[in-house]
């Protein structure tokens, strides 16, 4: 909002590199001086904005997650259908999304979790709660499934939250290796037509049926 | 086998050591003069061995790729029951030698999908082939489970492999970032007692009686 000339070191151009440079060489590839040079600002500016680069990463995940979600959830509430069917398009939505230079929170957090051997208490802290929000929200949409009847009830919200997000998160990483969106495209059929749906309502008076005359035989 | 001093810098215990410190640090995370530090051995006599840091990182996926696949077929021989109970049994047992200082090449595989984007093409044809030996084993697992009749057979085989692939290097990277195996205990649950299981005997004739009622009623 401010006139002139805008700042080339503001806080936001500085988390936007910070996620470039984490999504291509991970937390502990990314050296700090690799961060100052890239953004070409003083080590001394770099503590004053952020305290450090442990500090700096978890600002990073919070800054993309909040911005992600907000993205997610506008988008979201513009189509029309279902709430299954809204959130298959949004997972087809967001497998289009993918590109070389789109870079998304998702496969962040997924190449991060692969070097928390090394990580602090508080860095792990920040994933797993940043990875804990999203598999909240599936969870959400999992119970509004389930009580709109597209999505089965033999299992609870959040064991197929984090089924979903289990698998999203290795289909993303088969996704990077093959250089292909293919797994993720194969996680959302395999997801909406084979693991998630509910039994067709027809199948129930038969399986009640069985039951009945089952239990009349005994 | 061979008497007399153990030679320090084998090739076996660079291996070990390389993939140790890949499976900590990443591959990009881990320098050049990280290796030779940790083995003590010169820069000259490391490119003598095997030509450089990439072509080390591919051979230690392959070395212990190998061997834990012979190890796998070996275990797996010795176990009693039907091929889907021997699966069950050894992803279980997996899981319980999961430990901090156990270190596995699933991990390993994970760990570097994550950072194929800095990847040279050779690199990744070294890991999408490391991956693909272990998705081929699982869909020849597979085709004899839905022979003897345990795995469902309206799913290919193949597609059956990629989504227990991509489910468990997702539960792997939760498991590392939560500190906790439950998230792998989740997946052999959800796999074994609910995606993969072929539907009871019992319930074929039923859904078979309705289908023809149904096309007699039409």
């Amino acid at each position: 909002m401010a006139r002139g000339r805008p700042p080339v070191h503001s806080r936001e151009a500085l988390l936007d590199l910070g996620n470039h440079l984490f999504q291509r060489h991970g937390y502990h590839g990314t050296s700090l001086s690799m961060i100052l040079d890239a953004c070409d600002v003083s080590r001394g500016s770099f503590y004053n904005y952020f305290g450090g680069k442990e500090s700096f990463a978890i600002e990073v995940i919070e800054h993309y997650q909040a911005l992600e979600m907000d993205l997610w959830r506008e988008e979201f509430s513009r189509i029309q259908g279902s709430h299954a069917d809204k959130l298959r398009t949004m997972m087809l939505r967001l497998i289009e999304d993918f590109s070389d230079e789109n870079e998304r929170i998702g496969c962040l957090l997924a190449n991060l979790s692969g070097e928390m051997a090394l990580a602090s208490p508080e860095f792990r802290h920040a994933i797993r709660d940043a990875i804990q929000r999203v598999i909240d929200a599936i969870n959400d949409d999992m119970l509004i499934c389930q009580q709109e009847g597209s999505v089965r009830t033999d299992l609870s919200a959040s064991a197929l939250a984090r089924l979903i997000w289990d698998y999203w998160q290795g289909a993303l990483l088969r996704m990077k290796v093959e250089d292909s969106r293919q797994p993720l495209y194969d996680a959302v059929n395999m997801l909406w037509q084979q693991i998630l749906p509910a039994p067709e309502p027809n199948d129930r008076p038969v399986h009640h049926t069985r039951e009945v005359l089952h239990s009349e035989t005994h």
